[in-house]
């Protein structure tokens, strides 16, 4: 016996806390404890979103603790699903626990899981759990189905289209990212509307973001500088040499969303408006030939991605950038 | 610019090398390289498995290689859904590479990867790749559909039911851990001919798995020491003291089904036999009150799970046991 929350110490035990805590309400045809789940997706596809979270990389567990750690595990991936408007259904978690971790650890990481799958009211469906000599590493599948418009993709922006974004960006890394709100509601509002044409959220920086979104749909995007919402967090984050709208392009971590869509009629604008959904316009879609590009009154320049590249080696400080520097 | 086969350095580029190879023959509706992956699973249930195997612990990089680390880690998944006699759809990689690691690494995973999927004729439909000071680690989720028998699962074990398995068990650590044929081709064969009751893929151990599936069954166990089939390698791994029968009630990671069924008709064991599926029968399922036993001529004793438990601290050695010993 020993103290603590867990009945005893082993995996069967853990898997059973696991069960008890995280899918208390139980969905039809699941069940935690099997080699298998299976979840009735009430339709023919699923949509699925895989994202892996090591202490070091995505957080630093000595100084966010396992609560808030395992929860962003949660968010960014019911927020991979929200930039497909798709409605998360199950999720699945694959957890690695550093050997000789406390025991309290287990439970903070399970009263972060707690937290977020109440809140976005989705059940976890199975996983996995070991223990090794490394970081903490959280593995999170979501499972989803589409949403009123289907999935929605990165592919599907037009020449002409307005690109927007749901919120502001930058300076997240101050302590935002772990916490990030997955736009869900908002995404599904805009699919009811059929407003999306191409979608995705924002977790490397919009200037590594977007020509991803111009790539998989053949255009190319002119931002306007001046209209990118900014953070506060951004301003504060301004104090180390960067300018706040070079941390707003290049910061990652947001997960707002970004949305190319046509422009929005009067009677669709009233009724993203009495959703408590705002789209803030940041520049158009152009020809792939114009380039993606950043402009402001005095001209423009290309807008070069300087996102987080997890493969990349790091890259020396190039200095300030753009018209607006 | 640089040497190997990824024609740059980044995550970009890393996904497209990952969607060329591993996704050769495309699935309809599939987009690698987008938020989420999308998976028509033409029906209304998706059966699901995460395992995440890290180096150290469920393989030695250093003495396997990339290749074999990453294969092994698609084959236990594929296991799980031949435990529930599932049709595997697609899958999603979860892959944490130790920084410093050398690019020859990533070919190597990417080559067992591919491997593994061709044989089981499995496109890789998403994932996502970071780097981080720590173990190789691959978080590895399959997603499938019911086979002819819905989802098998480790619960319908009945009474007077016969206990079987695929194929002999023990010594598996030894090397062949790596190259687990998972077995989806049994695990269907079965489910079209209705034999199996519960089912379950011996990944810690009979001695570990099979109280988990007498549990979830509500029903007890009597194996027949002589009845159950020891692979050779236990008897080369019986060297070490613990006897071939306890190497293969121990070990763990055989990755054979164990299947509880009606005893079969003279028709379903030729049909069987034709579909190439051998099934060794091991003992029977008798009433929860009896327990789950170890017997033969000389008696019976209690069958204790002594298989690889994830989160137990490591037990002393408890010496010889059983009738057998």
């Amino acid at each position: 016996m020993q103290a603590g929350p867990f009945p005893g110490r082993g995996e069967d035990e853990w898997v059973a806390a696991l069960a008890g805590r995280l899918a208390p309400t139980g969905v039809p045809g699941l069940g935690i404890g099997h080699d298998c789940a299976a979840v009735d997706l009430q339709g023919a596809a699923a949509v699925v979103s895989t994202d892996v979270l090591v202490d070091g990389v995505h957080f630093r567990l000595a100084e966010c603790g396992g609560r808030a750690a395992a929860g962003k595990a949660l968010r960014v991936n019911l927020s991979d699903l929200a930039a497909a408007a798709a409605e998360p259904v199950a999720w699945f978690l694959g957890l690695v626990l550093p050997s000789g971790a406390p025991q309290a650890l287990r439970e903070e990481l399970l009263a972060g899981l707690e937290e977020v799958a109440r809140t976005y009211g989705v059940p976890c469906a199975g996983g996995d759990t070991n223990v090794a000599h490394g970081p903490l590493t959280l593995a999170v599948t979501v499972l989803g189905r589409p949403g009123p418009l289907g999935v929605v993709r990165r592919s599907g922006a037009r020449v002409g289209d307005v690109l927007s974004v749901t919120g502001p960006l930058g300076g997240s890394l101050g302590g935002r990212h772990l916490l990030a709100e997955p736009r869900l509601r908002e995404a599904l509002a805009l699919a009811r509307l059929g407003v999306p044409h191409a979608m995705m959220d924002l977790s490397d920086g919009l200037s590594r973001d977007l020509p991803r979104l111009c790539q998989a749909s053949g255009v190319g995007a002119r931002v306007d500088a001046r209209a990118v919402p900014v953070h506060d967090d951004a301003v504060r984050a301004a104090t180390t040499g960067r300018s706040p709208l070079e941390h707003a392009l290049d910061d990652g971590e947001d997960f707002e969303l970004l949305v190319a869509h046509a422009e929005l009629d009067p009677a669709t604008r009233a009724r993203l408006e009495e959703a408590g959904v705002r789209l803030t316009p940041i520049g158009r879609v152009v020809a792939q030939t114009q380039g993606i590009r950043l402009a402001d009154a005095r001209g423009s320049v290309p807008l070069a991605p300087r996102g987080f590249d997890h493969l990349a080696p790091a890259e020396p400080s190039a200095g300030a950038r753009g018209p607006s520097a």
